[in-house]
Parts: C-alpha cells; sequence; structure tokens
C-alpha cells in the first residue's frame, strides 16, 4: 500500500517531521510516499497562503498516482483544496482536519481543537462545521504562535499547548482535543501524557484512514462532485497544469 | 488485532453472513471474533427491537473485552446503543452507520441511503443528521422489504435495490449510495457493477476504521460522556449487567 | 383519566417523591398510575444506564395500558427510551426533558437548565436540540452531584442549586431555568422563591401535558416510526417481552 | 380557569366557529372568554394582515386579563404578534401553529401542514422552524383556497383537504398532518376519519394546552424578553395603546 | 433618486438625527424623503413597541410611494414589520439589520453587535439568524441603556459604547462591531477611531444598499410571500388602513 | 469611483461579456476596470478549475489595487477565491454569488438558483449556505450545459434556460431566480421578460453592492481572518506572488 502524504507549504523540515510523524502511524507493510509542494509559502496561515498551494499540491498529487500512490494525506489543518484533490485524484484523499474529526466524533461526545494563530480559528470552525462536528465541537482555541515557531520555540510551544489543552478540558468540557497544525504531530503523545487528557494528532488520524479506505477498496466517485476536471478545447486545462 | 464484531440481532443466519463480510473487509493479521447478542429480536425493525437488542449487546461487550477484543462493530445500521457501548468499552466502538456515513463524506460531494422498511427511514435520518452529513446526504431510500426478506427473496431484493440504487443516483444527484442495512453486505459488489454507481457498506467500512483506530491507539476518551458507568452503591449496576 | 408515571430507575424513594410531586401537579379527576421500573439501574447517570432502564420501562408501559393507562410519563430527564416508548405504547408518551422544554418554550425566550452531573450536560444537550430548542436554550450547567445525593445531602444540594440558577439568569441570560433531575422535583417552588427566577420541573410539566393531550383525544401515531413493534415468526419478539 | 380566545380577524363568523371548537375541546369547569380583534382586516393572509391584527389583540388581550383571564389562545395559524403577546400578558399565551406543532412533535416522528393559500406557506415553514420542529415537519402544503372559503365552499374545502392530506401521507411519509389554519377546526374528525391519517387541529391543541399551563402555575417570565412594555415618559406608550 | 427613510418611533429628534445620518450617507444625486411614522412609541425596546409602530409604517410607506419613493429603508435595529412591509411596497425595503448584517458578512469573517437594553438582545440574535450570519454573528451585546439616553446621556453612552466595543474585539474575536440602534448613527466614526475597531452603522448600510438597489432596476418580488396584501370583500382591507 | 471587476477564466469574449453587463450596471460616474485573469482555465467548472484561477487572480486584484481599484468583483458564480482576496485586498471584495444572494434576499422570501452543470450543483448549495441563505434557496438547478455553449448555442442555451425559471418558479414556489454563470448576465432581462419571473444576475448585483459599499467608505477588516497575509522570512511569501 503506497500513501502520498504531501506537505502543502515549502518548509521541508516540517515535511520531515510529517514523514516521521506518517511513518510511525503507518502500518507495516505502507510505504509513505513523502512529498513537499513546490513554490508555495512556508507556512500556511491564512486564506492566501491556502489558496498558493492549491495548485502545486495538485500537480503533486497527479504525479504521485502517476508513481503508484493510491490514496492521499494532505497535512496541513486547514485541508487546503481538498475538494479539489479529491477532482485530480482517482484514490481518496484525506485532509488531516476532516480525519482527526472523523476519528474524535468516534472516541467523545465534546471535543475542542487547539491551533496556532487566531486567524486560522474561524477557518477551522468553518471546517469543523462543514465535516458535521457542530455541537460536538466545544471550542477551536489557539496559542498565538506562528506555524514555525512550533519548531524554533519548541518549549515555549509544549508549556502553551499543554495549558491550553488542560483549558480546553476544564473549561469548555472536552474530553478530547485535537491538535490544529501538522507542524504539532511529533507533540502529541506528550501533550496526552503531561495533560492527562486525550490528544489526537491529524496526521496520524489521516493515515490511518488511508489504509482504511484503500483496504476496502474506496475509489473517490466519479460520477458528480468529483468528476475528473472537463477537458477543454483551445485552451489552458487542469490536466494540463 | 482482535475486532468485535456483533450482530444485535438473535438470527444467527444473519450473523453468519455479517461475519462473512467482515472476514472479507478485514486486513490478513485481523482476527473476528463474532457474536450474536442473546435473548433479542430477530431482527431490528424500529425503535423497541433497537432497546431490546442493547443490555445483551452490552454484556457482549463487556465478555469480548474479557476475551482481548480490542474494538467493537455493532453491526445494525441502526447503530443501537451506540453511546452506551462507549461508555462500556475501553475500546473504541464503531457502528456500520456512522461508518458508513464517514466514509462516504470523503468520497463524494452528495449521497444517498436504501434501507428496507420506510419505518427505519426517520431513524436513519436523525443518525445521520446526528453524525453530519447534513447537506450530503440527499435522501434516505426504503424499498419497503422486511430486514429477514433479504434472505428470503433475494431476487426480489437484489432488483429492488438495483432499481432504487439507480433512482437516487438519477434523482437524488447521490454520487455514492449506502446501503443501510447489515443485511446487504454481500449484494454491495454486485449492485455497483449492476447500477454503475458506487455503493458502499457498513461492515466494510466498520471493519476498517476498526482496524484504523486500533492502529493509531485509539481508546474511547473516559474524560466525560463515555467514562465507564458509575458504580453504585446497594443496588443493581450496570457492571453486573 | 389515568396517567402512567414511571420512575425509570429502581430507587423506590425517588419514585414516592415523583409521585408526590405528581399527584400535587395532577388535576383533582386524575389519577396518578405510579410504577417503578425493575431490575434497573439505582439511578440513571449515562448512556448505560438509560440503555439497561429501557426494556423493563416498556414492559411496565404494556402493563399499564392493559390496566387502564391512557397516558405515561417517563419521570427521567434523560428521556430514555421516549421513541421506542411510542412504539409500544397506544396513548401518548411524555418524557420530562421534552415537556419541560415545550412549557419553557412558550414562557420564555430564553432558558438554561440544570443538571446533577456533568456527564449527563451533553446528553440534554443533545435531547434540548431534538426538540427544537435552539437558541433559545442558553446552556446546560451541572451541580457535580450525583442523583441520589439530592436526597442524601438536600441542603448542600439546594445551596448548589440556588447558587447555579442565579448564575443562569446573571451570566446566560436565561429568563427561566429547567430543572434537569426527576429528583429536583420537591425543590422546584423553594428555588423560584429563593433565587427569583422562575424555576421549571419537568414532572409537573408532563402530567398536565399528558392530561392536556389526553383531554383533546390524541393518540400516538401508528402510521410509521410509532407504528407497533413489528410481530416476528418463530423468533423472540418486543410484544412477548 | 377562564381562558381568553381571540380571532385576530374581524370575521366574526370564523370567532363564533373558533369558540365552538374550543369550548368543545376544553375541560368540563374551563370558561372560554371569546373575543373578535376589533378593526382588523377580515381574514389574514400574508405579513401585511398580520401586522395589522396585532395592537386591537393587544388591547383584547390587557382588556382579558382585567376581567379575569388567565391565559390566551391566539386564534389563527400565523401565530401574529405571539411575542408582543407575550410581554403585554401575565398569563402565559399560546399560538395554535406551535401549540399544535408541540403537540405533533409527541406524537408522531414525521409530520406536515395543509393551509390555504401558497403565501402562507413560507411563513408557516418560518414558524416551525422557529419552534423547533426542524427534519419532523416534513412539508407545508397549501389547496390553494383563500380562508373565507372554507366558510363559503366547504363541500371544496373538504375535498381538497382530504386530497391534500392522503398526499402528505404517501409521499411527504408523514405520520400525522396538521390543519393550517383556525378555520379548519371543525372539519378535523370528519377529515381523520375520511382519510385514515391522524389530523390535528391548533385550536384545539392550544386550549389543551392553555388548560395545563394555568394548571402548573405558569406565568409568563418577566426577567429579561417578555417583561412588561417599558414605560416611556412623554409619549405614547405601548400601556396605553 | 428617492429614499423613504423612516423612523418607526415618535421621537423626532430622533427622527432628525436618522435623517443627518442618512443625508450624510446618501451619494449626491440622491433625496432623502424623512419621515416619522405618527402615533407610536417614543422608542422601540420590546416586541409590543415594535408591533404598535408597523401599522402606521405601513401607511407611511404607501403614502411615500405615492409622493415617488422608490425604496424604503425602516431605520430601527429590530426592522420592524420587514417582511409586512415588502408586501405594501413595489420598491425594495430595507431594515437596518439585515442591512448592516449584509454588508459586515463581506467584510470581516467574525463580527459582534452592540446594542441598548438586554431586552433586545434575543431580538437580535434571532434577526441575525433569519438574515443567514450563522456563526459569523460572534455575540449580540449590550450597554444596558434606554434608546433615549444615547441622546440624554451622551458622554455615558460613548463610554459604554467604547468599552463594548473592545470587548467584542478582544473576548468574541470579533473584526468588526455593528451598532445595535438607529440612535447611535453619529457615533460610528468616533467609535471606530477611539477603539481602533472598523464599526459599522445600519442607516448608512441600509441609505447605500437602497442606492444599490434602485440602481440596479430591482423591485419587491410580487411572485409569492411579499405580493401586495390580498383586496377584500366587505370588509376592512390592509389597502385602506 | 473604480471598480475592479475580474473574469477568473481566460476566455476574453467571457470577459467582454461580464464588462458589457458590469458597464450597464454601473452608476454614471463609475469606472470598470476589466481584467482577465491569466493562465487560468477557459471557463470555470468543478473545484480544480476554481483552484487554478485563484493564485493568478489575487495577483490581480493587487495591480488592480495599485493602479487605483478601490473595491473587487469576481465575476464567476462559484466565487473562488473569495476569502483569500479579501486578505490581499484593502477594498471590499464581493463574489457575484455572495452579491446576488444578498439581494435576493431582500427581494424574495423563497428563490431558487439555475446554473449550468450539475456538478456545479452542490458547489452553490454550499456557498448559499455559507452566506445564510437557508430555507430561503429553494433549489439549485442546473440546464446540464458547459459554461461555453452560453455563447456557442445561445438560442438552445435561452431556451433551456426558460424552461428551468418557469419549473423553479412552479415547481419550487420561487419568487425569484438568480442566474448561477457569469455567463447568463446579458440574458437577464429578455428572461424576465419571456417568463414573468424576477431573475436576477450577479453582475449587476455585485457592481452596484460594489459601489454602494465604496459610497459608505467600507474596507475590508485587517482585524483578524482577513488581515493582509503574513510576510515570512527567507521564504517565498503570498506578497511576492
Amino acid at each position: 500500500m503506497r500513501i502520498h502524504v504531501i506537505n502543502p507549504n515549502a518548509t521541508t523540515a516540517m515535511t520531515e517531521q510529517i514523514g516521521r510523524a506518517a511513518r510511525r502511524a503507518a502500518s507495516p507493510g505502507t510505504e509513505i510516499d513523502l512529498a513537499t509542494a513546490e513554490g508555495t509559502p512556508v507556512s500556511i496561515e491564512g486564506y492566501a497562503d491556502e489558496a498558493l498551494c492549491i495548485p502545486p499540491m495538485l500537480a503533486a498529487i497527479r504525479a504521485a498516482e502517476a508513481r503508484g500512490a493510491q490514496t492521499h494525506v494532505l497535512a496541513c489543518f486547514d485541508d487546503p483544496g481538498l475538494d479539489a484533490a479529491r477532482e485530480v485524484a482517482g484514490g481518496p484523499v484525506l485532509g488531516i482536519c476532516q480525519a482527526s474529526i472523523q476519528v474524535a466524533m468516534t472516541l467523545a461526545a465534546r471535543f475542542s481543537v487547539v491551533t496556532t494563530l487566531p486567524r486560522s480559528v474561524p477557518i477551522i470552525e468553518d471546517l469543523a462545521d462543514a465535516y458535521g462536528a457542530g455541537r460536538r465541537l466545544r471550542r477551536v482555541r489557539s496559542i498565538d504562535l506562528p506555524v514555525l515557531a512550533l519548531d524554533e520555540e519548541p518549549a515555549r510551544a509544549f508549556r502553551l499547548l499543554c495549558s491550553e489543552v488542560r483549558i480546553a478540558a476544564t473549561q469548555d468540557g472536552a474530553e478530547l482535543v485535537i491538535l490544529g497544525c501538522a507542524g504539532m504531530a511529533e507533540l502529541c503523545d506528550r501533550l496526552a501524557a503531561e495533560t492527562g487528557v486525550p490528544v489526537l494528532d491529524g496526521v496520524t488520524a489521516a493515515v490511518r484512514l488511508a489504509e482504511a479506505l484503500i483496504g476496502m477498496g474506496a475509489r473517490t466517485s466519479k460520477l458528480g462532485s468529483y468528476n475528473w476536471p472537463r477537458q477543454k478545447l483551445g485552451g489552458f486545462t487542469p490536466e494540463a497544469a
């Protein structure tokens, strides 16, 4: 089984980190086909960053399918271009936000998300709503640190995350906390151990769900919304991107 | 990996059928711990049938965990007692309705469900809403056949299902159809082949998601709603059930 | 007029308390047919407790109709098995949660609920949503006391309830507070007097609504979802439970 | 017990009809204080008709409380001015739309409404949503007859209603049908008998719920939204209306 | 272009204030046809106040159309009688609440409203929901001052508004604040300057949207809900009001 | 006043058409700064087409602001990249889908949308929901023609549109129909004349709303979600795109 795990931003240190989390999460026989979207922002912090990473990511998905990838994990918690990715992919595509919310909905009746910057809070609220979290999502919280600071100031990031996870449990009544950034994946176990609160990482969740989907023979439905992009005569077409 | 798959109704022929679907769905290393809830109705067709199957099912879950089951699949599309099962289980618990809706939400933008009796339609509508399907669920349809007729009149059942799957695609704009009864599991591939519409079976979906949850080390959160049932002094307690 | 009021848990002291509240609430000509569900948990605190009380409660409903009960009040704020009860009953069935929320929606534009344990909060939130409270329900609060402590530590319970009712009014903007446990019924008037906030008890609400439904000749619709459980050949059937 | 039943439109023949339905619905000891709002449109068919009937209705409510009415039933299915009425009344106020939807939610899992003119359909859809019917309301249907035609062409009205009730049951899956106009109250039993579908009339529902509210000692909460209109110095005040 | 701007309450000082805001907001060629609804409460603070101002307002709308007004702005944040106004008007009708919420939805992903009295909070919450604000509306806040105190105690009102606007930004995460009362229109720029938070006034928003609607040739649809009130034989009709 | 109107697809014939509609819609003093996003698909038919047009469109928005544009209209009914555009723009940004839905919500209580391909139906349903249309949107319909066929087969397109507009009015109860594609803008008046149903074009709506926003001094809030994209050291940044 071959899972294409793509980091939509251009920071290869973060790709490596995501790769370690993905490989640790994967089953023995699974091959992680790790990629970085090229020419994209160094981190995804807002709608414009998202928009800029999508076209290279779509190209990467096509390339990965050409070399045998059966499924795709978009390793950014904003799930940038998830619907578009489903159009260009034959295999199932998972975003780490949707994956972690689906898993959380089977493990806890109420949960919260902790992310990096405040500007990402409404983005994640809207995604969670689209994925059907409803009342189950108590609150999206932020530690007010940029994405790259997770790597640059790990001690401070960990301290702030511990504090916010505890507040989520005591004030929100969260029974589980989702980490709202791919860059937090490797902190997951330590956070759970430190706080006593179940903590869920989206990269891990998405990799295992990707295996499950391949295992059940699932393919993206090509019957309507996620059908292949239409071929257009005499013009630029997505397939040629 | 050991997955407890329980048929909440008392019909062992149906348990066998579910077992075949579960084993076909499972990964090579996975052991299916198949069980029938004892003393329950012969089929689950309505709220009272559901209620009667839950206490034996909870006892079966405890027994299965005692003999090493790490996760549980409730093989009835009404997901009877799913929240209660999460309270008594340490491992993750999956209902086939929730599992198939989660999978459908990653493969198609709009989908429909086809079930047996009309009286199950509102039940499934309410479940799908609780699981966050929202607008993505176009419609819950029924073929107006009792559950056990799937086994007794297979040709007629198959014909009715084909017809309803096609109507779901053309009239509802469903891009995928979920089979709304555990007893339909073995018809899945033939229905997809016959109609050209992607068809999803919940037993298959739930078994693979169960593997994924175990694989990622997930456990039911015991921090709040799904905490173990409270021990009560001087009285009947769930734990003693 | 004969109203079957059933305490779904096995604590007869609580049944007596519910009976006193029901009789005080009833019209002069109304007979309260008081019952305790047998072999159930001593209190209902979570999903598994609920599940265990439902089959005996369904049997009690059938027995009560056989001896002339025209309507049924389920005296537990989780409304356990309400839909199943409607299937097995010919007369209307009221849960005290639904009843009190319906009454609150006619008396106040915004209200809160105060219940016992934190683990019941999500249960009541989900019920209130299913009953259509929407924005009108400001918040479900808990005093963090087990159900039976209401009886064992009445002074402490009353003090905690007063405090939470006041907070609901001042912080939530609740214009009325619903007591979220049948065991609080007899505290209702004192709480309202002490806090100056309108306080509503579900047993009282349900008994009077039950009279109203009988008075208007209402019966549970047997046309679809709440139709009698299906009779099944050669097997265990709900009717025989 | 004294219930003020007010017909918000100026047609006294309709008031009489509503009065008959209310008296038939009431308990033996209940006195129906029947009134017609003066200077209002002859029927309520749209938002402007509603608006014009509210000020006289508010005055009528004050007058009725002055002569001893304990509760109020607004006998128009648009529930015109229901919130305003709750401000000026001390006793509980019931609209026949809200009352019938609350009752329907206890008797059936899915129901439809049949009203007079198509222009009333969105009005009733919005009310039902505000009252929390949600998915339970399958559809609001109209027979495309003006309100007064119910009285002028009774045979035609009955025939159209029978047809629409049957369609609601077979096409919508409605398990019960609510009559969406006070002028249909007296047709309720005949419609149910003719169609075999449970049919609910709002006047009947509201009168019995009004008795229930008085019986449980309920008063409109004066703690916030429904507090008495504010007295204003040097100007026209609602109290002086 | 001629815009009818009507103050639904009887306080002409407030009409003048609204008129100044409307004229400052309008394009050079636009004529503001300013009116006060006669015989109405001196301020609109609750549902009954709203109800009493609607019939005179509907008459004023008809009169304004007769003298050439092409569109109407209802200058009260409760948008009293907005649907009824659309029935009696041929031109488009704007309420300042709906207008400001529509504008806010194009400028900010999350916003709050600050109004006068706490009793108006649920009213505005319900309006915002009907207008589709959903999650975008973070919270409706009040400064707990009556409407007329805005004029009588301007310094205190300004201080309280500044404080509440700042709290909305820091605690709610509001990216913009809407002023929830027509009487606050002239404070808008000073509040934005003082707090550094974008502040939006509904009178300004509605006047410009009214110009836009006329500019695009829009008329209220007379095809259904907003069709002219029905003419009724032999009775009081809205048209004759 | 200078409005940047951008056609996100690469078909300049369509840009010209949009330009004609925009100029006809604009006020006398308004300058339409018409642009085509370069290197994008020839039409936007699905999620991947959307994704590919966004980065060039963001660059075009920056360029337009640099040459004095005060506001932006995205002339594609999928509103591709609307949130991202708001991040990179200082002036307000309008999508033609959001603009037309906001206008429709002031003119009609219920409306439908008619678009080109079936695959765009779920996209528009999701947008309309995010913009708060709720129940007001009756249905999104398609004529099953590709975008460019509007230009290539105008007679057929017009005939299909007439038919679908009529069905929307009679079957959906739509009181107004929105044209769900920028390429339909010039057909608007003829469709309304032919069908008797009010028909709304999004380009017209957006241009006039853009003027209104500029007229009221509105700017995109830079306080949170729509703040300028973050500058990032040592890497590709959106600003440099």
